[in-house]
């Protein structure tokens, strides 16, 4: 058991700050640390200002605008309200609030502290944060103008790799940077080396001597190598700022005029066993290692137009729903790491999820609908990149229906009774797809997970097309391939419950990647490449001896002692 | 320094069997103690027979038709020798020479006492095997057929499933099974996964119940999952082997009358620092965790025709020098894993490298050339997977011309001397471009290395067609972008040996990863998924406590005790 004690005492090396129990993804720019956010009509600025003396846990200082998991929470609280609460801002400009620095990158005291899985998942929601700026500025009209003065390395550099412009003040010092190998050992943990490659399309071997460069690259060479944009000195920096801002939101289709809709705190019930969302409750069994997420449906018809939608804001089913659905996954991500499975059901009339599906299909080119239906491809991608087994089970009183449907596709399996649990009068269940299982919630990997489900044969996935509507008993279901298994309710506790035993008792190392294998069939993407081959060589690396060993580089940084590495090469 | 003895001690527990000191990858037929290797007209058979008494290393036996790298070895020697020895091959049908067992996969032993390097390496060889098949199926002619009768787990099935077609004996025992993760909590380490999902196409929860079901699916389930093609009773299976024998053969290109060519042995010069082929030389310099792979380059002009092309046989200079270099590559891999990076030199006239390779490329329908491009396609894709810094070095005196120039664009990068070295009166180098640089030996992923390195502009690679042939210097091949830099002699010594200790100095781990992520921009192939997202992960969980620890599912298998799990989900 010695690996064990080991593991339980790294974890228990880092506290929560201010005696906290638990991280909290709510926030609000009243209560932002780091983060201050102006808007001035079309024009959002985003200033990062990170509070050395608010770190996520204790132990370490925030210094030169580095961040934690806690620094970043607040970034992607920005990003969303934006979306929502901001209808017109049609530009974002990324600055630093510090006079010599954009940024440091993730702070390495905290990583060398943290545990294996606390790194893993920081990793994985700065990388989501990421993701989501890049879609604002494809899907929402968003763009994003990074100004980088000072130094801007490492995971700062990664934040302006998400951007869509990249201006670089030419002041002989303002470098941009990747020294995570030869500084710590590690890789760019929030996809660096593939925007690198994929998004700036940096020539490869010019990308080495970047990557292996601790110092970085300042002006015009920085340009000459597609790192940055353009390089401005000084004195036209605010002239090319405002040019690029009034170009970029030239090429917005954001209203002018909507009216925003103010993203409500959750303020879930939590109890020590629960979490008690309006739309949402989530339950905890310890000794399984479950947590079952239910979900609930709409208990009104849509609204009868949008103006009515937009009046209804953040209590719009839909859009409480995914912001509720995303929180628990969250929390089930960082705060419940010994959870081994997420099961999934619901309850409701699937006809009203279908109805509120059509509403949001009908106004889709409404800014708020638009906005609803990104959440909601985000959220599931959250879901599908959720290292826990996930199974949705399908009964009686459950509404998997169009959006929710997704669920039964993104889970490893789902079963669906046939007919009644013995003593519940309750109709037999049903699921029906809708047109939100054709098209408006592709994966990481750029296709619908009906397309994911059915690789063998497109043609299946068209076919399905005449079902939409329907409502489909189990044995349809089955028949149609949607479910794993439809079960008759003499089989359907002994299967789940050894189902689910037996997933609780494999290696939770090997499910990771097995799953992350086989829920991304076919296709690869940038953003699939991101978080598959590059996240799974740093999660390989975050576990060597050279780098977080005794003598590896992430403990030795900063003691003056050089690290002692293992030569040979893997 | 604890970390570093204990993976030496790890290391050392590991002896090469009958008292050899290097991993030897040069066999043939005679010296075959696992495979059985018989040709009758169009139709080869190859009987997998392991040797349990003829383990690579000592302290296990390979029980049940399990393999280690010795076996694959043999594998990988007998599926060359089919393709150059055996023209009018046009199937392979691939069986077992035991009753009840098909094979039981990579032997689990050899794992739970192999190094990390070792299994790692071990893994890579056995994909590039399996590779290997399909390639000779796509680009070939020779299609496989693998019969499975018995057991078929693990690795076994991996096997299978590299084959076109795959038949099951439906006699209600023999079984198609990826038993890895719940019994030796590791992934299927030779593609399984991919190949489940992107290959055969399964439904992705039907692959989540088959690679957590230990003991496997059998007969017609085996079929509707996709997992075999056919399941056949005994009765039936010699007719139905015979039947699809014809129709895969019917389909190929391969000539009736051809005549093979002897893959005669390579015979290298071994002495401590060195290997002496007879076209490369490779010299380690180990204060400096270096290698040296010196090219010659041909000393005679191309044969006149294709028949005089046969008659030279395996002494063809491109024939002979791919086959060199790939030896002297694996021998690195795996015999020399302190080498941080390899040097590529070349010696010869750039000029004779690129009249054979217009001489292939002339032939490039007849069966031998065009077995010689696809050998160097699959040697150049073997450099790039080598987890090693890649370094090319441009001189006086140097061919990298046409085939040879793919050298300069594998590598990580490449120098290129302006001008002379002091006192050296040969010409200045020279590179060329030609044919072969722009489509017949794409990467893993499927595309050239110019299109790989020109990511940012397709209409580059095609402007560079217009160099075809030209003899580029220094200062012209830096302005085509096709080398890191060009530098005067002044400069030379110092630059590159700064370079190769800094490469030296680093994390090998994170160069590993760094490397892995750089060199494979852009688009993904099934190929490039299974040695980059599934093999990452394998790498990852091949280090994780659960299943490599005192407590975990590798150390402990057969041993009646429980593996321990941490139980935490990354």
């Amino acid at each position: 058991m010695s690996q064990h004690m080991a593991q339980h005492m790294a974890q228990a090396e880092r506290k929560l700050a201010n005696g906290k129990q638990r991280i909290d993804f709510n926030t609000d720019p009243q209560r932002y640390r780091h983060w201050k956010l102006a808007v001035d009509g079309a024009v959002a600025t985003l200033t990062m200002d990170v509070d050395e003396n608010a770190p996520l846990f204790e132990g370490y200082e925030l210094k030169l605008n580095s961040y934690d998991l806690g620094v970043d929470i607040e970034l992607a609280d920005a990003l969303e309200r934006l979306r929502f609460e901001q209808p017109a801002v049609k530009a974002i400009v990324l600055r630093s609030g510090k006079p010599r620095v954009f940024c440091a990158g993730a702070n390495i005291r905290m990583l060398a502290g943290a545990s294996h899985v606390h790194k893993v998942n920081f990793c994985k929601f700065t990388n989501e944060t990421r993701n989501a700026i890049e879609d604002a500025s494809e899907h929402s009209g968003q763009r994003m103008i990074c100004v980088v003065t000072g130094s801007c390395a490492g995971g700062g550099y990664e934040l302006a790799l998400a951007a869509d412009h990249i201006i670089l003040t030419d002041d002989g010092s303002s470098t941009v940077s990747l020294p995570e190998l030869p500084l710590l050992a590690v890789l760019p943990g929030t996809g660096g080396l593939t925007r690198v490659t994929d998004k700036r399309k940096v020539r490869r071997d010019r990308a080495d001597v970047f990557c292996t460069t601790e110092e970085g690259i300042k002006g015009k060479r920085a340009v000459e190598w597609r790192l940055v944009d353009e390089a401005v000195s000084n004195t036209k920096l605010d002239e090319t700022v405002a040019a690029r801002v009034r170009e970029f939101a030239a090429r917005s289709d954001r209203p002018k005029d909507g009216k925003g809709v103010a993203l409500v705190p959750l303020d879930p019930r939590i109890a020590a066993d629960s979490r008690d969302y309006k739309h949402v409750a989530v339950e905890f069994n310890r000794a399984g290692r479950l947590a079952t997420v239910t979900l609930r449906g709409p208990d009104a018809p849509p609204p009868a137009d949008a103006a009515a939608m937009t009046a209804q804001g953040a209590d719009f089913w839909p859009l409480r729903l995914a912001r509720e659905l995303d929180d628990a996954i969250l929390d089930i991500r960082l705060n419940e790491p010994d959870t081994a499975a997420i099961v999934f059901k619901s309850e409701g009339d699937p006809g009203a999820v279908l109805a509120h599906d059509d509403f949001l299909d009908r106004h889709k080119d409404h800014w708020l609908a638009r906005e609803i239906r990104l959440k909601w491809k985000r959220v599931l991608k959250r879901v599908d990149l959720t290292s826990r087994s996930l199974v949705t089970l399908i009964e009686p009183g459950s509404c998997f229906a169009g959006t929710l449907a997704e669920l039964i596709f993104a889970a490893d399996r789902a079963y669906m009774l046939i007919g009644r649990h013995d003593g519940d009068n309750r109709k037999p269940a049903a699921i029906a797809l809708g047109a939100a299982n054709f098209g408006p919630y592709p994966t990481a990997n750029g296709i619908t997970r009906l397309h994911s489900r059915f690789l063998a044969d497109g043609g299946q996935v068209e076919a399905l097309r005449q079902s939409v509507g329907a409502m489909l008993d189990a044995k349809a279901a089955e028949n149609l391939g949607l479910v794993t298994a439809a079960l008759d309710d003499i089989d359907w506790d002994d299967e789940i419950r050894v189902f689910l035993e037996e997933r609780a008792s494999f290696s939770p190392d090997a499910l990771t990647g097995m799953e992350a294998n086989l829920r991304f069939g076919g296709p690869e993407t940038m953003e699939s490449k991101i978080f598959a081959r590059l996240t799974a060589w740093q999660n390989w690396i975050f576990q060597r001896p050279n780098a977080v060993g005794e003598a590896g580089a992430l403990r030795r940084y900063g003691t003056g002692q050089k690290p002692e590495f293992d030569t040979k090469r893997v």
